[in-house]
């Protein structure tokens, strides 16, 4: 079985991009052809399923080449109840079937037996007695801190288990992520302790490429951090949303990666799967050939990335 | 519309209890009548999620006349992928159907339009367009607070528009909570600033009832605690976890409620919903009837809750 962080690293260095992007299905975003087959079903609900299921495949075919990993976002699929989680879940299989790795971006946490069904149900395996019902369908997924070591502990059990990964939020992208990460205990904001926690959690699992199944969300709109982060946590993989919509480039996660380019993986949502809806994509592309405008969205970013991280 | 905090009390006060029955319907713990026909059956996925669904109308209907709401469990749910989110909405539509509130235990908490998703899913409306996909199936759900407002200003704007509520994790019932709640900032531990939010966030929704739409969940774990988050948190409605299988007294969350025995929720999962595993239930009751053994275990927490709150 092989280590979480050497799978997503060797996708890295083999396509030479630290790309991960998210999908984020938004009703109101979908491409012009998928949005028109939900008004014009008799079952808006399952059609609306569907066009996700759609928009995520369209997607993944289009960035395979220049991205490591897919991070599928649990609210938007969540939005369409039972139909929608299985719409994420097919979007996970996929995904994994084109040799992307998925990073489920859930956020979960709670505690005990509770948070063991939570770690189950994404990374490890679901049992009735000694029949297997079903596997977790992601490689890694995002988890809260806030509820302490018993809401990640069932989940290192299920990374060292299984292969898998998880990214504790440290200091996310938000504004308002200052209201209680900021607040200064013992000389040092929360964000920080927390960071230390991660380092410790992770000390037991780290693989053959140097880095632990215990990594970090660390917002790209605080490039300022991002050395302090590393200190921190210098075994940690870092999960880095910001780029694109939120604002921030290429150059501002540089301080993230290591002396060879890795370390950091670069979650970009908005920016690549709805690139159709800005220019020059806009004009030059007609709607029915919306993966066109993503492929070249990635292909952007992976190229600006390579420039600065010298992958 | 009426207001969260003025329907639960209004349940309350008609059936005499604050008493919120967690529905955790746990593989392992399954009645032997519903566990044997998920390992007699061709599909025993599918078969799980009926056996979850069972299990919980069985819960509702024996605990129906002496507890206000429930608290169904989403990671037990999500254990069985998108069938088992089906269970979840199912159990949560009966349990309306049969005059209880809902209260989502999911800890969910993002930011921006994710945020958002996460609101309309639980608490609010999922339109395409302008056609309806579904509704929110719960009355109210848990979130986590650990990224600020950004992560909290969406719930609240679908309570004010939807007559829902929210429970902030302010102080969680489980021993590692300290690692991060506790740490103390400007001279208050952390939970006591996410206290101090709690209270600003709710103070535009109260209700008729001086309580708002805005609650808190406070360990019953922590009875020291109780009186301190009261007076932090005068209007906030206080869901009490860790009474029972948690080792908390229904003595020990009497701090929680004002002079009229209102104001607090106690939340009781394992210790009614698996009655029939311990004694005197165990011998007095055949596996057959286990809604019997869950039916008494409630009575008996009721009546308890009822003497030392004086309902």
């Amino acid at each position: 079985l092989e280590h979480f962080a050497d799978r997503i690293l060797e996708a890295v260095r083999a396509k030479r991009t630290p790309l991960v992007v998210g999908l984020d299905p938004r009703l109101d975003q979908l491409p012009k052809p998928l949005f028109e087959r939900i008004s014009a079903s008799s079952d808006p609900l399952s059609a609306s399923a569907q066009a996700f299921e759609d928009f995520s495949k369209g997607v993944i075919e289009a960035i395979a080449d220049c991205a490591a990993a897919v991070k599928p976002q649990s609210a938007f699929f969540e939005m369409l109840g039972a139909r929608g989680v299985e719409a994420f879940e097919k979007t996970c299989d996929f995904a994994r079937s084109r040799g992307l790795l998925v990073i489920g971006d859930v956020k979960r946490g709670d505690i005990g037996t509770t948070c063991e069904a939570y770690a189950d149900a994404y990374l490890g395996e679901v049992l009735a007695g000694k029949t297997r019902l079903r596997s977790g369908v992601c490689d890694a997924i995002t988890v809260n801190p806030y509820l302490g070591y018993d809401g990640i502990k069932p989940f290192i059990k299920n990374c060292r288990g299984h292969g898998k990964g998880i990214f504790v939020l440290v200091k996310t992208s938000n504004p308002s992520s200052a209201d209680f990460q900021d607040l200064k205990a013992a000389g040092a904001p929360l964000f920080e302790h927390v960071a230390r926690a991660v380092d410790a959690w992770g000390a037991e699992g780290v693989g053959a490429s140097g880095y632990s199944d215990v990594g970090a969300v660390v917002g790209a709109t605080w490039p300022g951090l991002l050395t302090r982060m590393r200190e921190l946590m210098p075994k940690a993989l870092f999960l880095l949303p910001g780029v694109g919509a939120q604002g921030a480039t290429a150059e501002d996660v540089a301080g993230a990666f290591d002396s060879n380019g890795l370390g950091g993986l670069v979650a970009v949502s908005r920016h690549v799967i709805f690139a159709y809806e800005r220019e020059p994509f806009k004009s030059q592309i007609p709607a029915q050939r919306w993966t066109e405008a993503v492929a070249r969205a990635a292909r952007e970013i992976t190229d600006n990335l390579r420039k600065v991280l010298g992958l």
